[in-house]
């Protein structure tokens, strides 16, 4: 469809197509024709570069790796989440580029063959408030990685009191992250928390983890949307991929 | 912009650009200037015959004329609705055009001066379970006849039983009517009853008539949403103005 | 049953019962007989053109079986939906009738021996954003057909981005289609940009697809219920054969 | 229309219509007239003895005063509910017949002229949790004395603890009450301690005494449908019109 | 402790023990004792003649047969519900009584040895609206059965139309049924149809039969509490031991 | 009542009635009459020490004044909750005893005339996280002091951030205070923190401070519940009255 | 980081530091160690005597061992809850201590190798509704002892009647206990008659046992939150821990 | 209490003190003073910039002007929110410093005198989808111009299509703004739809426009949370303070 844009200005331009009809096509596009958007969105997602997600979950062997690997002819990167072991094993066989699967995270990341990994710019911190809530940080990990920024890492700072939090977010500030991840289940306190305290914006991220009452992480999320610390946004229960994703262009911007 | 497009073919045409360069400007298009965008919605809104709608509640006088000021540019009719009594009569003083205000159903219908209403094409028939949701059903047909399409209605077929039913039922579809509107609060049994006897489509109109658990509408929701009865589909609660636009479409489009 | 109505007024012509006692007797007929409730629904049903559906899910390899026999005594066309592989094989062997059985919906369609399938009438365009959506969009893809409507399908235009939608909906409207069915999981925005787009009514047909807050089809379900684009009605969370009915009764009256 | 049936028959028995004729005007009559229907109804409606019910709030003293008026060509008794004091003077002016106004439970019961008060026949005891409860245990009350049932009230039994219910309760049932109807608001625990200690069914009335989490009657009806007392059944938050008319169905057939 | 009063009064008759001392251990008794409380339930129990229930799902074997010949101590008859296949093996080997096992229900009845059973007294019909409600319809049945009153059943009144409805109501009137219970999920609308049809009081047991928004009895539920059918209590989702004990209940009186 | 169970005993002592027959009426006194019931109910407040309460919203001066006299002929001490200025003049007016109206915390509490005070007796502290809170904070420190328990307050400990906390906190505990009622609206974080801190049982206060999704309260209150902070339990959102009570309780148990 | 704090007055002392530069330090501890709310902490939970909890459910067998392990280091006493056979397994054979394993609860309490059992100081009285409770209460109870408190249950109480309640509850008020522990799914009232019999304080425990609406907790959570009992607060919906550790916390303070 | 640190110091280095007592004495500062903490956080005010906010709704006069100059002690900007026009006047009249009142936002925003306003640095765009929205969006224009950071505004985005829209962005991105705040009320699709053009994150702010199921601001919430665009977080429905404060803060960072 490219093609038919310069096509399109040639026959304006060789007089075989009157201006009138020229404009007329151009206008028609929008409902015969990918070709303006697909161009647009393309430049946008290198500029923006935030690599394409794969939701694997529910999804066949088949349907991932294909999807994958369409995803790979327009971009560089594209990152699988919630991948069960077979469909990772299929796209480590099956899709030409470099996988890299993280089981903990259940993320699988695939570059294509002969891209290159650009320096890491920009770093983020990523906290956890407990130990249940590591699966989900780690996926905004693997995100912030796939994005060339540099992700450092927290995750037993609720394990035994607040008082473990100070030591790793003072190490953060120092090593000038841009942002921060906030794992947090039950009454997700801890993001309001380190919002009050760090100078960098931060991305909340509730958790599934509790019981009872408002306990599939519904508590967490009203919680973090209900707080008035400062520079505190969410994302929904359980996206660490959003939050990676968030965060990492804070981070990428603020060290630019 | 409109004439930008013709500019920029003319200058590919008179050498003054190159053919690259066209296409180029026309890809950058998307992200600075609407022209592409809006000459399509034109078309559309043109094509698809229905009228702008002008949500009045929660605007202040000014800015309800201002906006319907603005639609009028572009559509030759314009719709309020929620609209206050100082609402319609500061649109009857300012708006250049023919204006009808119906208390009943809080709409204002506003038609461009000059601009002609068109020949009635298709029939609808617009059921109201109770006296309660009359005020909703009226404004589903004030939407209905905007877009020129004949609306029927019957407002008392769930007062005395369902008895009151079948007669109205019989005589809308003798009408030729090429779909229904039906509106209900309470548990909103009305449309998926209407659905099983008759053999156009059906939009249920839940409205906010009720008490108690689920008063406020979500009963009705709920229960047209559940039901089996084929051919029904449904609208928010209290959104008479979707509910009539939906099936004035269908029957405009049975009709011809 | 509808012997009895001839009977009865054989009896008052032949003077065996007087004429106020014919009356009388038809009055009450209403809690001492189903006949002449029966004889309308037959009659209604045929119009309607919507086969009966077997919900399967839940029942016995038994009960389905017996259900759709008993239906297929007055129906040409019975669809069982969610249907098991043990209830497609038990349908293929034990019903009289021709069986077609959908894995991917898991709907089986049943038509009566000797009942002709009849030709084509209208055209419905089945949408979906994702590929999780697909197993739903299909379901409502059966059901269309099953009403001898053509049905096209575009499902993997939510995919690489929105610019993936505008070429299928042009196909789509060139082929004269008279109503869109959207499936769409998540925030479940695609049927609000496809009804602002098309000219046809749109039925949205929310999936539950999603995760986290509002993650089993509500928010989607919601998403539609909010969206003033002109047009849409919507369906129940995972209704596909409800969706897939109301477009085809829409669209064949539309092609007549 | 019942003529038009008896005509019917004298057409058929007089030769001037066949009998397969006359079967199929009867079959088509569910759709073209109410006559069927509605002299079913009237006779239900007599048989049950429930008075017809206008629900008076959002409603316009015009359209109260006009659905009672209607209802009493075919009902001798008609009560109005949640009526406001100009509703219940214009009622007092303009019906033709006996009008009783009630203002703690904003009940209006209109008698026709000349229609007369039946017996009691039947007992039912209306119990009320608190203080805020009575408005609504007294349209109960209303209610079940519309339907020339006798009611007993004990109205502050939870003032000052449940010593205070045994000795009404047990004069109830010396009374010989044939149902109780039990209203509450907060935990709604009431009506599960007199159903588990009364003989006869208990109907629950849940109203929206409360507050904070559950307090609009949620907690009160939650809790009474999750109770394991044998022979409770409830109605929805604030029906005291619905919990009145089961009661009395009840205990009127239980004295017979 | 029953021994105890006795043995007060007899103090006191025999002068060991003052008066206002006797009056005094009497009130003391609340909360030092549960003679008197017991005394009055066993009292009750017998007159109410609803059997106690093992609610059996989530109990071990041995939990079910324990609590089962606990209550046969004082109770003639006990139900035990949703009982595993395992559960019901133990208590016909264990329990020194008639055993009766309804796979169907999950329900198994237990007589104790030597109780006779009693006559019938009363008759309840029992309506289905699907046949995935059945299995909570049966359940009722069983209650109503084990209180001795009479059960009538129509369970595919739903399967092919409310046609279904009326011949099996009218012949449960005939049969002089005293209440009905009507078991719906979906919209649940056939319980407020019923009411509006049948002079007798109905009992509406929603099922969590549905899918999508409110599939799981909710809507069912909401649209039995807030239908205006007069006569129309409820019990809660799949309660079918509570809808056919309040059903019993009533039904026995209006037969005495 | 009370005069009947001496006249009981005097019956069987004069042998006027046998020991057996004397038995047999106490049996029956649970559904005969209040007495032996009401005779522990008073024994029981005397010894618990908490106030009856007149919720005296929704209800009339009439009934406000009433009820506050009737509980006062058997308690020494009555709390009127969300009082009007209204209400409250007429209890200051018409009630005999000694008057106290806090128009900040809505509360009035009577004490009847010739009741004294009684020695304070532990000491609870109160603490309010932000300004909004405050009035559901003094209405727990209303009832405290009715309970004649020490009440210290620190109201401020939100508005400037936690470090306002330790202060007060280090205070009460050093006062001695055996337990803390803690007010949080929005996220309703601070009694987690301050369970977190104190050795004593922390009530967790939830208030409908707040705004968008969970903001009425919900929010607090779910926060509250997911907490692991040990030693916090929680009342309803807005019981400041249930919030005071419990607390009273405890540090007066702990006092002793 | 204790060294440190010791290591900066030192330097103070020894002039290698000045007075401001010495405050300045302790000042940025906040952000730079975790040294002074550490000991903050460890201080008060010896203060507290409430053991650390891990949460066992959802971690795998490796972590539940370290973090007990770790927990172990400062706290004598460490309680594991939800725990799987394979975890309890582990943890007795690799943790160094004494460890109890109580299938039925799901707790394992680890006592640190050389720490005594302190003498037991207060008692707490746990009761359940029902059967189905019981696996909730016990999880208190672990609690209570776990802290030294002494514990008596009573777990049928619902079974048969409230009658069953006056004797146990009469022997525990004897038996001194300063705090009631009551756990209750269903409708969730026995709390709440406990709180009105009891002169010491109530935890109401919801469990997630019941059907239905409202049947997995939430209605017995609403209900005890709306009780006006006095002296009852909950805590979450199976949150056995908490209620046991609130209500040890409690009776130890009373019995001091 | 900062002199307190000093003092303790001193002390010690004068050997008034031990090094032990001294390290002792700040352990406990953390429960008996405020002031370690309150160095910290006027540090890190200082540093992250974001002015403290008041709330004004639901606060006296005499509070709001209170609070607001208690702050000003310690911050040289403070903001109020939701401000009423008596309020607004009551702090121009009394605080000392420069007031500006919006009314459009009700923000007003106070610099203490003397204080400086800072040189502009990065800017933010806040895009409104409808007229409704407006006011919610300027809350956030509000703070984020009380940051010093400029505010690019486009309000009529929704008005007339999307189309609206690309102008605007790409007059934002050329403008350099580092992150966009996007209000959107009805499906909230708005912020999804900008997350997916635009190359800076995105805060998706929900309003409460809208009407029906999910018309308070919860669709447009969880549609927000659902969508997969990349780079987009939320704030709370109607939270424009936050929402300004987040983007600020990213805004600052990448223009640095």
């Amino acid at each position: 469809m490219d093609r038919s844009l310069e096509d399109l200005f040639a026959d304006v331009a060789a007089g075989r197509l009157s201006v009138s009809e020229g404009a007329d096509r151009v206008r028609r596009l929008g409902l015969t024709s990918v070709g303006d958007f697909a161009c647009l969105d393309v430049t946008r997602a290198a500029r923006k570069g935030v690599p394409e997600v794969v939701f694997a979950e529910g999804k066949t062997v088949e349907q991932v790796v294909a999807i994958t690997q369409r995803f790979l002819e327009h971009d560089a990167v594209v990152l699988c989440s919630r991948v069960s072991d077979q469909q990772a094993v299929a796209l480590a066989a099956e899709v030409d580029g470099a996988v890299e699967h993280d089981p903990r995270s259940r993320v699988v990341v695939v570059r294509r063959a002969g891209a290159e990994r650009r320096e890491e710019r920009g770093a983020v911190g990523v906290l956890a408030a407990g130990t249940s809530d590591v699966a989900i940080a780690v996926e905004a990990v693997a995100m912030i990685r796939a994005m060339d920024v540099r992700a450092l890492t927290a995750f037993d700072v609720g394990v035994a009191g607040l008082h473990r939090l100070s030591g790793p977010l003072a190490e953060m500030e120092e090593a000038g992250v841009g942002a921060l991840v906030v794992a947090a289940g039950m009454e997700g306190a801890l993001p309001s928390v380190v919002a009050g305290l760090a100078a960098v914006p931060v991305i909340g991220l509730p958790t599934s983890t509790g019981y009872g009452f408002g306990g599939r992480g519904e508590a967490a999320l009203m919680g973090m949307l209900q707080s008035c610390s400062p520079g505190l946004a969410v994302v929904n229960i359980d996206n660490g991929i959003g939050a990676g994703a968030t965060a990492a262009l804070i981070a990428r911007a603020a060290s630019s």
